[in-house]
């Protein structure tokens, strides 16, 4: 039986920051999602690439035990985004997107993968994110992300997918969007009528918040002494977070609670190379290491 | 004794917000340190106000248990401020200010007053602070608070005050500013080597984090529903902070701790509402309920 399913892109990513500049790395949420969470539980990806997609990069992938079944491989080029940091660090600035094989894209659950435990769908269209909800059997937990270009070229389609999703991943900005209101708690209660029952607001350097029923919890980000490229932090989050709960027997609130701080760890430590560089040669100690500094950071006798 | 002596400004506020108009409220970085400090200690407070100053905001003042020893009323008018706020509430927008009395204040520490066990020296001159400094016998714990006029106008005299400062309270973009780095890391090492063992950064709706010695601490912001004006936030969590730890008797990392959460509760009690009227019939037993769902609001069992 499949643990964690994630649905979402595969890329090849160039950046640059200040720190320096690296080609055709491997990118994408599902990429970065996966990886974060291969080091506590299971993972299949469902995603497309093309036929110049690097053999490296899929011996990286099933290295780390990731159920690659779902991974298409069809004629084309890979899905390649290109873009630039500034000092900031918090934005990134696209300097071009070539979708390539992922502009077709149309997600296939194998027959073997349809009953999965968790799924997460990570930011693509809502109507592919709503096609693979529809081809699996209704998971214990169902979470997403999106981004404002849906929230704001496909509000019908990502509001009827939300009735479907227990949580919602997104960042401070987007969920002001999407509830139109610039207040966090008022946000969290309009997202929460529509469906999910937890959002969790990622908000970069400043932490993650989620919201559930009428709790709150909140966890800062750790404190880095060097970042040098942003990109995929949000998914690594999001893959320490589910891949950490999927690993629990149990589903509550102090699971929740605790994933938060797996989520931030997967996070800090994605940033701190470029790509999943970091990601590819950590060891579980390391993350439990970080685990309890980042506790005693926010912890009161 | 002086438990806690504060010297900064007593101004009126006339503020506009999304969510309405104040005109001539109490202000100033004094007002808010000490009517959120008074909640927890006996602090005094040194400052100017002109003949106009209100009989009522003294009345309050006194009410709260603040020591007005060394509060001049000179001549002319009282220091006032008229600033707006828009949606995102993160910066004011200053409309004018008028210095009046306050531009010719010389602090002068009342002889009774000069063995103060903690000493706040809010935000003013670098030059001013320093002579307060040099008025008293050492104090057990001195903090500052600045800004970018004095981090970029008189930097050398700030950096000559900062070497007998044990705490820095400052919010994130004057810390960069500061040490001329965008890491929070790099900037609280950069500043620890200046003086201040101990660095706060004030980051607004995303909490505060201190840097003291190797370790750091980190709690979020109070989720609020309503944020009706920011304005002295950050001398409310100086001012909870500060009086916390003034009334303890002895001074170690879990004491500090607690600190930064007390300022984080008087900092959200003060945006609910216009100047200092939230805090004007605040009781203790509101604050502590606070302090409790604030510390669950982070606490992993």
């Amino acid at each position: 039986m499949v643990k964690l399913l994630v649905v979402g892109s595969v890329a090849l990513d160039s950046v640059k920051t200040p720190f320096g500049q690296e080609d055709d790395v491997l990118g994408g949420s599902a990429s970065f999602f996966a990886t974060a969470a291969s080091y506590f539980t299971e993972v299949s990806v469902i995603a497309v690439v093309g036929e110049d997609f690097p053999e490296l990069h899929l011996a990286f992938l099933r290295q780390r035990g990731i159920d690659l079944t779902g991974l298409e491989r069809r004629p084309g080029k890979t899905f390649r985004w290109r873009g630039e940091y500034s000092y900031q660090l918090n934005e990134a600035k696209t300097i071009a997107t070539h979708l390539n094989v992922f502009e077709t894209f149309r997600p296939v659950v194998p027959e073997s993968h349809r009953e999965p435990e968790m799924l997460f769908l990570a930011n693509i269209d809502p109507e592919l994110q709503r096609t693979v909800l529809e081809q699996v059997r209704r998971p214990r937990l169902v979470a997403c992300d999106t981004m404002n270009f849906w929230i704001d070229g496909k509000r019908p389609e990502l509001l009827r997918l939300l009735k479907d999703v227990d949580i919602l991943i997104i960042n401070d900005g987007e969920a002001r969007a999407l509830a139109g209101d610039p207040n966090l708690v008022t946000v969290a209660r309009t997202i929460q009528a529509a469906g999910p029952t937890t959002l969790i607001i990622k908000r970069g350097e400043y932490g993650v918040i989620m919201f559930s029923k009428d709790r709150v919890f909140a966890v800062p980000a750790f404190p880095l002494e060097q970042v040098k490229d942003p990109t995929g932090a949000g998914d690594c989050f999001a893959g320490g977070f589910m891949g950490y709960i999927a690993g629990q027997t149990e589903l509550n609130r102090e699971v929740f609670k605790r994933a938060m701080f797996y989520g931030g760890v997967m996070g800090s430590f994605a940033v701190e190379r470029f790509g999943t560089e970091r990601l590819q040669n950590l060891t579980r100690e390391e993350i439990d290491a970080r685990f309890q500094l980042f506790r005693e950071l926010t912890h009161l006798e």
